[in-house]
């Protein structure tokens, strides 16, 4: 920044504990990488809230401060919302679309693993006869994606899949085209995408309307080699729904980063599923995106100072 | 082709067993569609050899046929070769290049799975508490991947690294530089591109030079966290040395569809080790590969009619 003039004050609060990084003390220097001053919440601009399940606490921290704007470090803003703390009178913004390519990756390392049968062979521990390898398919050139949201992991997804030559279809609120699909529908026309993709990706908020829209009935329109991969919200899933859907055959698979409830406890029949594969809600875990979160930290503190537009900014009506 | 002409006779030999497609089948419908007869080994000027562990039936076919040309199903050349089957004095083709894509995306697959630590989560079958979710690391922007081998695999590999924007370096035999790369080197250049990549894949053919290529010293050269991947042959590693690097913690891990010896027996230590990942070969399926060696065949017919150079030619010198 330029030097003399006055820093922009913000607190760095909410100091969760984050595995493997100490991420209030990343935050705190984006702060200043964005020549704002770490300062007291009581005479911050700006608050950049660190712990992802405090929303009590931020509410405290907003009663005792003057701050116009608040940075969340999450891209799922849901819980924040239900808790009534995103106050519309003040400015919000969270890490949405910074995660995006973390979550893809994760995604697509899912679409390959299924496509190949990676997870049957790593369970197996075993070679297997040459007249069983018969299963495995080939995704490039080959296969539908159908990829349920166009933010930051939808459009790192497709950015991604584009090497693959495979045929792209999305899904957003409005149907507004993402570059790099054959075609992009609004939310009714999610059932016609889903029935003929090999995979469809759920990249989408979780939100008052998109709670659960893989239920029963939206589960039947994917074929029934499909997979449902899920690296955004557990809750866009019913859970007993896809269970039967997988125990019956009527679906090829799923893998799942996120799943409802969370963490899914430990007699959960999805364990013991050949079919499904979950990971821990570790597409982007804390040390993996502490930097990029640094980094988003440092660019608002700096459009804030300026007056500019922040990147990441909330509509607390839409809920994301 | 144009009507009336006469076609160029082509014999369709040694009727493997192919798991799940009838290969004999649909590379006698590629010679028709690349404009040829399918004939009796007698009056035949090319072969299309089917069986791709059979080299003994070809060399019998050989004596009993006056064909010119040989079109093999398979990449890896270096068991025909070693069966001294392969006559200089004839035109021979393989199959390198086609299954370039399906064995890249196996790799990225394993890669983006190494990354996310997926192969744990999924052996788990268990959730992880926040604490431990420190090990898991962002492949985009954030990887540096050494690529042996510049053929099909490693070149369509290279394609789908692209959007992932990590520093890739690739080594083949002369150092001709591959596009997409930070640096392409030579053989001798090997040692310096492993030194600090955290992804070393190998995509090279088996000949006398790169068998055991990766033994215990050039296993040393790669960062103690690096992930050895190997979707080529499992003869250019050596395997004793690889599962003392991977017990030592002296290599983060291995991710192997091939093996030496191959299949890998029962038991066999790898498949013990927690940072050890295999499947059994199938990167590349006949199920897979089939379409596009029809589609090779093809080609290659109508090539072979109009007297132009083939592809996928074999050096029988080079061993590929």
């Amino acid at each position: 920044m330029s030097g003399g003039g006055s820093r922009v004050p913000i607190a760095v609060l909410g100091g969760a504990r984050t595995p493997g990084v100490d991420l209030a003390a990343e935050l705190a220097a984006g702060v200043e990488e964005g020549g704002g001053e770490v300062v007291d919440a009581r005479r911050a601009d700006g608050i950049v809230w660190v712990d992802p399940r405090d929303p009590e606490g931020l509410r405290g921290a907003l009663d005792a401060s003057p701050a116009r704007w608040v940075q969340l470090p999450f891209a799922g803003v849901e819980p924040f919302i239900a808790a009534g703390v995103v106050d519309p009178r003040l400015l919000w913004t969270c890490a949405k679309g910074i995660y995006g390519e973390s979550c893809a990756e994760h995604a697509l390392g899912f679409v390959l693993m299924a496509a190949h049968r990676m997870h049957v062979h790593l369970r197996a521990r075993a070679w297997v006869a040459e007249e069983d390898k018969v299963h495995e398919r080939r995704f490039a050139g080959n296969a539908t994606v159908a990829v349920i949201g166009t933010g930051g992991i939808g459009g790192a997804l497709v950015r991604m899949l584009a090497p693959f030559e495979v045929r792209v279809r999305a899904a957003n609120r409005s149907g507004r085209p993402l570059t790099g699909t054959e075609r992009t529908v609004a939310a009714d026309g999610i059932p016609e995408i889903c029935a003929d993709a090999d995979f469809v990706v759920l990249a989408a908020a979780l939100t008052a309307t998109t709670r659960g829209l893989f239920d029963a009935a939206m589960l039947a329109r994917l074929p029934p080699h499909a997979w449902l991969i899920n690296v955004a919200r557990g809750g866009l899933v019913d859970t007993d729904a896809l269970v039967g859907a997988l125990r019956s055959g009527a679906l090829g698979g799923a893998a799942l980063d996120v799943t409802d409830p969370e963490p899914l406890p430990p007699e959960h029949p999805l364990w013991g599923l050949p079919n499904a594969v979950i990971t821990p809600h570790v597409a982007n875990t804390w040390v993996m995106g502490a930097p990029s979160l640094r980094a988003l930290v440092a660019r608002n503190v700096r459009r804030f100072a300026a007056g500019e537009d922040l990147e990441g900014a909330i509509d607390p009506g839409l809920g994301y």
